[in-house]
C-alpha cells in the first residue's frame, strides 16, 4: 500500500491485552487535513464514538489513535476519562485543539479503558520511527485472521491523487450507517462538507450492505482523511474537476474494504453476494437482501453446500417489506431454480450444486413488483463461527 | 395426555419421505367443535395456511389434517391442488363442508406435496385404531427431538374441562403472531369468537415470545379446537362463569407448549429466559428482549458459560427502539452485573459463571425508561445446531 502525504502511521505496545503484539496506532495528519466519518446507529455506542461525532462537526484532523483489545464501551465516566485523557496527551504533543483528534478502540466492551496503559503507548509512540500501512493494520485488527487494506488512485485537477483505506472487523458485523474500524487516508484536497457527501453517498452501497452476523458493533466507525498534500484546488462539489474521478476512487476503495471484512467473517469459509431487484424500492432491495444475509438457515445451507433454496423463500417472506410470493423468482449462480411462485419445470439441481462447491457464491432474487435494486454481501455460517464466539473473551 | 371427549387422533404412512415412520395426522373433531387460530406473518407463507385462514372465518371444524417431512410452501398451483385434494377427500368421509377442514404441513420448502401418497395416507388414517396423544405429537414432528406435548384444565360451569395441547418446531423458530405447528383440543365449549380473543392474547405473551434461530416459519400455524363435550354453557365472553379459568389454562397451555419448543431447539443445551423492564412500552421491551434473543454473539457466549454481558448490551443498542446507555442495568441470574451505564463497583464474576454452568439462563434487563415489560425465551446457539443446519435437506 503506497505512503500517503501528510499521513504518518506509528504503532507501539499499549499493553491492553496480555498478547505481546502492538496495539496501539497513532497516525499523524498534516495541519489542514480535512475529515468525514460515519458512525455506528448502536444506542449503546462508545465514549470514542460521541467524540468523533462531536469532533467531526470542525471537519479538521491533525491525528487517529485507534486502541485494540479494549472497546471501551458501557464504561460510564471512566470511559470518557480516559478519552479524554488521550485526547489531551496528543494535543499538547501536536501543539493542536483536542478537537482535531480522533479516537477508536475495539475489543471486550464493559472494561474501562486503562488510561495509564494509553498514556505509556502514546509516550512510545510518539518517538516511534513510522511505519507502513500493513503493519497499522495488522495493528488496528482484533479477531481479524489478515491485514485488510485497498488502495486506489484517480486523477483530479491534472494530479494523481492516492487513497489508502485500512479497516478492522470480523464478528459483530451489521452495519447500520457505518461498520468496524474503517480509516480512508487520501492526499487529495477535499472540502469536509463534500468529503462527507461522498463518503455518507459511498457508505450506503459498501458497508451498509455487508452483514456478518447481524449484530451491529457498538464502536463502529468509519473515518476519511484528506492531506491535501496532491495539491490539487479543493474539490468542494461534483462541478469541480475531478470530482466524479475522485467520488469513483472513494466508492471503490469502500467497496473493497467492505468485501474484506465479509471475507475475513468469523468462521467464514464462503463470500456471498445477494443481488435483489424488482423491489418497490432500492431502500427495500436493501432490507429483503440483508433479510437473507442474516438468515441463520441459508448461511448455514451454503456452509453445507446444499441447494436448499426454500430457505431464501422463507427470509424474503420473513423480511417485512413488500413481497408476492407468487412473482418471486430465485437463482444461484447462473440457474435460475424458481420462478413465479414454484420450483422451474426440469429444474436440474446439478449446476447449482456445483455453483455452491465454489467460495464465491450468488444468490439471486427477483421480487417482480418494481424497479427497486440493491446487493449485499455476507458469509457462510460455520462451527468456526461458534467456536470463536463461544470462549472469544477467555 | 388424558383423552379429549370429541377429539380423536389417528395416524398412518403417507410416505412423504424414505423414514420409515408414521408421518400423517389425522384428528376428527365432533359435530359442533368451534376453532380459532393464528397464523404465520410470512410474506410466503404455504397453500395449507392460507386455507386455515379462509376456514378459521366459519369458526367451525370437524378435522385436522397434519403432514410432516414436506411444507408444500412454494409450491403454486400445485401445492394448491395437493390441500384440496386433501379437504375433499376428508369432506366426503365425514360428510362434511371442505371449510370444516383444516390442515397443515412441514418440513422442506419448494416440493409439491405428492397427492397420491397424502390420498393414500388418508385412507389408512380412516381405518386406522384411534391413537394416543403422545403417538400424534410424535407424527407431526420433524427434527424435533422429543415429543412435544401439555395438559390444563380449568372448572367451567361447575364442570371440570380439559385442555391437550401437541406441537412441533425446533428450528425456522421466530413467531410474529403464531409458531412452527402447534394444536390445543378441549373438551370446553366456547364460541369461535371468544376462543379466537382467547388465543390472539395467550399467543401474544407464548408463541410470539420465543425464538430458536431469528428465522420465521412459511407454515406457522396454531390452532385451538372445542369440542363442547364438556357440557358447560358455551362460553362466549369474559362475564360468564368460568371464563377466567379457561383463559387461565389456555396462556398456562400456550405457555408450556411455547417453552418446549425453545428446549427443543435445534442443538440447544440451554434455556434462556431474557425479562425486560423499565421499556417505554411492553411491545417495545418485547422487541429489545427479542434483539437480545436472536443475537448470535449473546447465543454462543451462553453457549461457551461466557459472562460476557458486554454482549448483552450491544443488542440493546441495536435493537432500535428507546434507550438510554446511562440509565442501562443488566443482570444474570440474581447478580447485577451492570447499572446506570457502567459495570457495578466490585463486580464478582463468580456467581455469574456458576449459573451460566446451568442449564436455565435467565437474564435481566432494566432499560430505566418506563413501566413496560416482556418476558421472551429462547436458547443457546451451537456446534450442533451447524451441524442439524448445514445437512438438513441431505
Amino acid at each position: 500500500m503506497p505512503d500517503i502525504a501528510g499521513a504518518t502511521p506509528r504503532i507501539a505496545r499499549a499493553g491492553y491485552k496480555d498478547w505481546g503484539r502492538c496495539d496501539l496506532t497513532f497516525v499523524e495528519l498534516s495541519a489542514g487535513t480535512t475529515v468525514a466519518g460515519v458512525t455506528t446507529r448502536n444506542l449503546c455506542c462508545s465514549s470514542e464514538v460521541e467524540l468523533c461525532r462531536e469532533n467531526l462537526k470542525g471537519g479538521k484532523a491533525r491525528a487517529l489513535v485507534v486502541n485494540a483489545g479494549n472497546s471501551n464501551a458501557f464504561t460510564g465516566y471512566r470511559g470518557r476519562e480516559a478519552v479524554e485523557a488521550i485526547t489531551a496527551k496528543v494535543a499538547v504533543h501536536l501543539g493542536c485543539p483536542k478537537s482535531e483528534i480522533f479516537v477508536s478502540s475495539t475489543g471486550v466492551i464493559g472494561v474501562p479503558l486503562p488510561k495509564d496503559k494509553a498514556e505509556t503507548g502514546l509516550d512510545s509512540a510518539f518517538t516511534a520511527h513510522p511505519c507502513n500501512w500493513e503493519e497499522a493494520t495488522n495493528t488496528i485488527g482484533t479477531t481479524d485472521t489478515f491485514a485488510k487494506g485497498a488502495t486506489a488512485s484517480a486523477i483530479v485537477d491534472g494530479r494523481k491523487v492516492h487513497l489508502t483505506g485500512i479497516i478492522k472487523g470480523s464478528g459483530m458485523i451489521a452495519p447500520d450507517m457505518a461498520t468496524m474500524l474503517g480509516y480512508i487516508f487520501t492526499d487529495a484536497a477535499v472540502d469536509a462538507a463534500f468529503l462527507q457527501q461522498l463518503l455518507s453517498a459511498s457508505n450506503q452501497t459498501s458497508f451498509s450492505c455487508i452483514t456478518v452476523d447481524s449484530d451491529t458493533s457498538t464502536s463502529d466507525t468509519v473515518l476519511a482523511f484528506a492531506t491535501g498534500k496532491a495539491d490539487n484546488a479543493p474539490l468542494s462539489s461534483f462541478k469541480d474537476t475531478g470530482a466524479d474521478a475522485f467520488a469513483s476512487a472513494l466508492n471503490d476503495i469502500c467497496r473493497q474494504l467492505a468485501h474484506l471484512v465479509v471475507r475475513d467473517g468469523e468462521g467464514a469459509q464462503k463470500f456471498i453476494q445477494i443481488s435483489v431487484i424488482g423491489a418497490v424500492s432500492d431502500d427495500s432491495a436493501r432490507r429483503v437482501g440483508l433479510a437473507i444475509a442474516n438468515s441463520p438457515l441459508v448461511k448455514t445451507a451454503i456452509a453445507g453446500e446444499d441447494a436448499n433454496w426454500g430457505r431464501v423463500v422463507m427470509a424474503v417472506g420473513k423480511a417485512g417489506e413488500p413481497a408476492d410470493r407468487d412473482k418471486l423468482s430465485i437463482s444461484f449462480g447462473t440457474t435460475i431454480v424458481a420462478r413465479d411462485g414454484l420450483p422451474v419445470d426440469g429444474y436440474d439441481e446439478t449446476p447449482v450444486t456445483a455453483h455452491l462447491q465454489g467460495q464465491d457464491i450468488e444468490i439471486g432474487v427477483d421480487l417482480g413488483l418494481g424497479d427497486g435494486r440493491a446487493t449485499v454481501w455476507t458469509c457462510d455460517l460455520t462451527h468456526a463461527y461458534i467456536s470463536i464466539n463461544a470462549d472469544y473473551r477467555s
